[in-house]
């Protein structure tokens, strides 16, 4: 039995920040919901797509990350949450719930399921593990107890402080006793960081004229701890103003994503003055720690001392215009398409 | 009995790097070669003198700083060896030997006599208590050691590497059985290198069209460590050559030192990508560590495993030159002024 399964594809490589018209809904595709005996594949239908700024780097004709590109013409990759309709493998079976990364569209066929994670049904919303239980939460966890190394007291500033990562770093952060201040691009995101999210202060750096004497403001004493999602002017005013020992983890720098930053960064000799750490990082490098993750941040939820805001578009056909938007700050909190429901 | 005591005076401050004429030889001075009673001082007649990249930031008007600008109209301050003439502090006698910070004059008045060294006469060379067994010396053992957490077999590239602290990381990094390669500014000090230093390979970065191409010709399968010490475009190529998981040790960034880098460091994605660790460091936060410095660098020299390269000039009059030199590379090997042998 064939039935359509539409797509979401990449019409060519760019060297830029993604927009709507990059990407094309593909009509007509057929599937056969079945999958072949001794394939060791697994048929599922997707419910849920993450919307990730490291997707970015997957769009560009680079072959030397460590990601390969995506294919134009075929399917976009990524996160995904879905449910197993037929198996091949003895691990899954119908009505599994699995999360991992699959492809834009309806129905994929994974062949490779050894990354694939089975999700119990219990009280956390099954789009939470590919945000606060999945890749985002896990790339806030590792960071911040790993790359920041936190010590209790410590001043921490979070970058896009509403998105997927930003908003569980600080969440954390607040849970070890820290100092947290956050930054966003709207009023929205700000008020959402110091009402619901808990962050001790927040600004929104569009409305600040001079990032150096806005980072005074708000930490006369300096700052321990910069999770760093944004690169650019943000990261040299916060090198003016990292303590002593402060370290910082570079983890997105959406506004230079693997290319070569134009403007450039002025302020690095402040990493001798101060002796601060900064460190790049992938979650990848921690996955020893994930099952550590998803039950204390699981237990953080259920205990609701943890909350997570997404952004939900609906429909495969969304698809497009979410991803474009991570890059121009549409998005509130993480973002997610959902394909379907059930 | 008062003697005249010449000296070398910053004439005022500047914000760039330091030229002869910034500085002046100050005559008529005189001091008396005895300290008061109760005073705790010593006074010292200067036998060596060094000059140091980081001395730039002290002739900046600049408190925010580890350490306090230079006062116009006084001499300079600086590492020194020299030899105690009288003394009112118990732990010192005339004849003693000690290395430290001490004026830019023929004699000078020491009051805090805390941080003084007292210097064993031995094989080593006096004036090694300013270089190899010094701060540059120890800010390539504790960067090496501590902040580029070194492997066997790393590839580790050096910059400025027949200066006062890279001709000693590089030997530390042979010693360690790592494949080393230096840059340095001239045919002769490449020479230097490849010759008495022994380091694996050598290149002049002047000669050099694009670093990023040198770079992958030198280390076709990249950079563990990279000992910072010039900053600029050096270090945005090595950003794009270094090995996942590599470790950039930031000293010096002589070419932007405490300064706004007008041109700015472009790829700092790849700190993202490679998981690359970029620690800036001073050696006064490793003090610990010293006196395990001074006896096994001092081993090393005495079994002839290492050996160190100084320029020496003849005479205080010719210290601002020596100083200037620094920034334009005329120094072959650490940069020392003789100001008497004895």
């Amino acid at each position: 039995m064939e039935v359509e399964n539409k797509q979401v594809i990449l019409k060519g490589y760019i060297d830029r920040a993604p927009l709507e018209s990059d990407m094309e809904l593909k009509l007509g595709n057929k599937i056969k919901l079945k999958v072949s005996k001794g394939s060791s594949s697994i048929l599922v239908k997707n419910l849920y797509l993450s919307c990730d700024p490291y997707m970015r780097a997957r769009m560009r004709d680079f072959h030397g990350s460590y990601i390969p590109p995506f294919v134009p013409g075929k399917p976009i990759e990524g996160f995904g949450v879905s449910k197993v309709i037929d198996s091949d493998d003895p691990d899954f079976e119908p009505g599994d719930i699995v999360s991992g990364l699959t492809g834009w569209e309806e129905y994929s066929l994974i062949e490779d399921t050894k990354k694939l994670r089975k999700i119990q049904h219990d009280d956390i919303p099954l789009s939470y593990h590919i945000g606060l239980l999945g890749m985002p939460g896990f790339t806030a966890y590792a960071g911040f107890y790993e790359v920041c190394a936190p010590k209790e007291g410590d001043r921490v500033f979070v970058s896009a402080a509403s998105g997927a990562v930003g908003q569980i770093v600080g969440q954390l952060a607040k849970l070890y006793d820290c100092y947290v201040v956050g930054s966003a691009g709207t009023q929205e995101k700000v008020d959402l960081l110091k009402t619901k999210l808990g962050f001790d202060d927040a600004f929104n750096y569009k409305e600040e004229q001079d990032l150096d004497s806005t980072l005074k403001r708000y930490f006369p004493e300096g700052i321990d701890i910069y999770f760093e999602n944004v690169g650019g002017p943000m990261l040299d005013a916060v090198l003016l103003n990292m303590r002593t020992h402060g370290r910082i983890a570079v983890c997105g720098m959406v506004s230079q994503h693997s290319y070569h930053d134009k403007d450039g960064i002025h302020n690095l000799f402040a990493l001798i003055r101060n002796r601060i750490r900064m460190q790049g990082f992938l979650q990848s490098d921690y996955l020893h720690l994930f099952p550590e993750f998803v039950e204390k941040v699981g237990d953080y939820y259920k205990q609701g001392k943890i909350v997570y805001v997404e952004d939900m578009n609906e429909g495969l056909e969304s698809a497009p215009a979410a991803l474009a938007g991570l890059f121009t700050g549409k998005n509130v909190g993480k973002q997610v398409v959902c394909v379907s429901r059930d």
